[in-house]
C-alpha cells in the first residue's frame, strides 16, 4: 500500500501487561519501530544514547516543549521523559509503522496532538488478574499495593478516549489482535485516497482500450 | 467476547470479485452466515426455500416493504429481491456475524438504515485488472462491454460512504483482510462497553481483597 506508516499507540493501567504485548508483537514485525524517548537523567551502565533513550541536557529538552517538539511529556523525579515529534514523524514519513508503548497520561497528550493514531487499551481480563500481576511484582506495601489497584482502577475510565480495547488474557493472542487492527486500519477507506485516486486515474486508458 | 454478531457487508463494482472473495472468507469460517435473500420469483430447478433464497409470493413481499421489513429491495425483470431485516437481526441476536453479499445500491440502502454494520469494498487492483474480468466472462458484445466498465467505474465514486477497502488482487489475502477488519472491529471500544461494566463492576470484590 505504501505511503505513510501508522502510529500505534499501545497504553493501559499499570499491570495490564502492554510491555510484554509489545514485545511480542516487535519479535514478529522487526520492520516495525519502538519510539525512543528522550530524557535528561543520567544514561545508566550499558544504555546507549538513540538506542535505550535519547540522552539530552535540561536545556535542549526544554527547548524542544518550546517549539513543540514533542508528542508528550512529562517531568518524573525531576527529570523529563518525552517522545519526540520530529523523530516519529521522520519514520512515519519514511513508511515505517511506530509504536508507543505509553502509560494513560501520555497517551492523552498524543491523542491531542496527533489524533490519526490508533490508540490502543490493554486490560488484563478481571480486575482480580490486575490484582495478582500487582502484587506479582512482589516487594511492596501491602497500603502500595491498594494505592496501585486504586490507580489502575481509576484510569480505566479513560478507555473511552480509545479506538480499541485489546483483552490480555494472553500475550500471544494480544499480539494477534494488534496485528489485526493494524492490517485492518491500513484498508480504512479514509486511508487510501491516494489509491483511490491512482486507480480512478486509469480510466482514460482503459476506455480506450474499448473503442 | 459473547454479545450480538456483527453485520458485514461485502460490496464493490461488477467484476472486482466480490462473490470469490465471500466463499472463500465463508470456506474458512462455516461458523458465519451468509444471508439469505428474500424473492418473488420462481424456484429454479433444484433450488431450495430458505437456502437459495426465501420464495414469497408478491403479496407476502410487499407487505413486508410496507412494515419495513427489509434492509434493502430491488425490483429486477419484474421480480422483487430484498434482504429480510427480520432474518438478519435474529442471527445477529443470537451472536451469530452475519454477511451480505451485496450490489452497491443496495448496500447504501442497508448503511441508511444499519450504520452499525461494516461496509467493506472490494475493488480490483487496476482498472486494466477489471477490465479483463469483466471481458473474462465472454459473450457480450465490445458495446456492452464498454457499458459494463463504464458502470463499474462510476460506482467507484461510493466509495467515500464505505468503511474499508480491500484490493482484490489475491482472493485469499482479500479473505485474510476481511478477517482482519472484523477482528479489529471486535476490538473497538464501542463495541465493548459490556465488557468494560463488567470489569469496572469488578472493583468491590476486589479491593476487600487488598483490605
Amino acid at each position: 500500500m505504501g505511503g505513510k506508516g501508522l502510529l500505534i499507540v499501545i497504553s493501559g493501567p499499570s499491570g495490564a501487561g502492554k510491555g510484554t504485548v509489545c514485545q511480542e508483537f516487535l519479535k514478529r514485525h522487526p520492520e516495525t519501530l519502538l519510539s525512543i524517548s528522550m530524557t535528561t537523567r543520567q544514561p545508566r551502565k550499558g544504555e546507549i544514547d538513540g538506542v535505550n533513550y535519547f540522552f539530552r541536557d535540561i536545556k535542549t529538552f526544554e527547548g524542544l516543549i518550546e517549539e513543540g517538539g514533542f508528542l508528550e511529556y512529562a517531568k518524573v523525579y525531576g527529570n523529563y521523559y518525552g517522545t519526540p515529534r520530529g523523530f516519529v514523524n521522520q519514520n512515519l514519513l519514511s513508511g515505517k509503522d511506530v509504536i508507543l508503548e505509553i502509560d494513560i497520561q501520555g497517551a492523552l497528550q498524543v491523542k491531542d496532538k496527533f489524533d490519526e493514531g490508533i490508540f490502543i487499551f490493554i486490560v488484563p481480563p478481571t480486575m482480580d488478574e490486575l490484582r495478582r500481576r500487582i502484587e506479582g511484582r512482589g516487594s511492596e506495601t501491602p497500603e502500595e499495593l491498594l494505592r496501585r489497584f486504586k490507580s489502575s482502577y481509576s484510569e480505566l475510565q479513560f478507555i473511552t478516549r480509545y479506538d480499541y480495547l485489546v483483552i490480555n488474557d494472553s500475550v500471544e493472542d494480544a499480539a494477534t489482535k494488534i496485528e489485526s487492527i493494524i492490517t485492518a486500519e491500513k484498508c480504512r477507506v479514509d486511508r487510501n485516497m491516494d489509491f483511490y485516486a491512482k486507480l480512478k486515474g486509469g480510466i482514460d486508458n482503459d476506455l480506450s482500450i474499448f473503442r
